[in-house]
């Protein structure tokens, strides 16, 4: 059965009746064609005919955490984009030099539905809480998974590679990408990192506002697992 | 000395006095570092102490040639990432299923020169006008220039490989590349872009917008020619 919002629009705004085949995607990969039995504005109701499993997916798991910039436009916009590339798990971080240091997901979350459904996915990214760039380093994230981390600069003692060396390297297809704030990460932060694994790399040369920064090594990790 | 608007930045927002040092790029590739003669809101006028060429640049040339699609918003939203990262040239095209037929570049030149601004490079990215699909397909580009055209489906006869493929094959660092509108390129196009030595390429799985498609292929660009 259809939630009320989406009744409405299936009903409402696209005028399907009873009879008319649909397609629903459960936010978790799965796409279902279906067959209208109550075309209720308020609770459409259907027969499953047939699930395609994993549709829309790609071939790679991919956890993109981002501080948003002081202009939250920005973030829904790599949001939107992201989704249609191909990403699993974002997550807003507030680091030592972020601008902005609350964010509200609502936006967010209902931005994510859309792009999902309009690039033709089955899988709805998630979207996490925003948390402190700290916790997410001390994050246990498995022995198999990449972490990589974005800084312009460079850390004494620790190796900088270019994105797409990291990626050619890398063991199976799990990755973590962080991207910092508008001042980048602090020497503190990257020191932790350092320590607690995460593979420091480079995007290149030029200089990438925060979120071309994320859309840019989203689309690394994208072009890459083909 | 600096035209009346960059004076009035300079002098009234910038609150920049004379003897003081500003730098001020060309547009053309050049950084210079100046000093205030007079500080004039309408005129300043400057000495030049020192010259950076290709300031900001980057080791290739790309055009990216690309339909704007119905909301205009994102197609400026591609000129300012696209600079970012680092492109020469774009111009819009018209194709056979364009929804936007008319297309003024005004908001997106001054958008052009914001983004060259703030993200650190001397050279502002040329923006032609509205070109019709077809005349682009027939535009003589030389010998050494890269012909890429990014095609969702395929072309019976002709070859099409993924763009992190055409690009490792790539013979020089001189790039072009077509991304379609929403309706995709037509047949009659493809037949006639296969016909004039255009390499078909894909951009993976995804199904991406536009801007989205145009931003993923100048990223690849980017992170390949490193």
């Amino acid at each position: 059965m259809l939630d009320s919002q989406e009744s409405g629009h299936c009903i409402k705004v696209l005028r399907h009746r009873a009879g008319d085949t649909i397609h629903v995607i459960d936010g978790c990969g799965n796409l279902y064609e279906c067959r209208i039995v109550t075309a209720d504005a308020a609770a459409t109701r259907f027969d499953i005919l047939n699930v395609v499993e994993g549709y829309g997916s790609h071939p790679y798991n991919l956890t993109m955490a981002v501080a948003p910039p002081k202009n939250i436009d920005r973030f829904e916009w790599f949001c939107e984009k992201a989704t249609e590339i191909g990403v699993d798990t974002i997550v807003p971080l507030v680091g030592d030099y972020s601008e902005r240091r609350v964010f509200k997901g609502d936006r967010c979350e209902r931005i994510l539905v859309s792009a999902t459904k309009q690039s033709h996915k089955g899988a709805i990214p998630a979207l996490e809480p925003l948390m402190p760039v700290r916790d997410f380093l001390a994050r246990n994230f498995g022995s198999g998974v990449n972490k990589y981390i974005c800084y312009c600069s460079d850390v004494e003692g620790a190796q900088k590679i270019h994105i797409t060396q990291a990626l050619s390297e890398a063991a199976g297809r799990e990755f973590v990408i962080m991207i910092g704030p508008e001042g980048d990460f602090s020497r503190e932060e990257m020191a932790l990192a350092a320590s607690r694994g995460w593979q420091i790399i480079s995007l290149g040369d030029s200089r990438l506002r925060i979120e071309t920064a994320a859309l840019t090594a989203a689309a690394a990790v994208y072009l890459n697992c083909l």
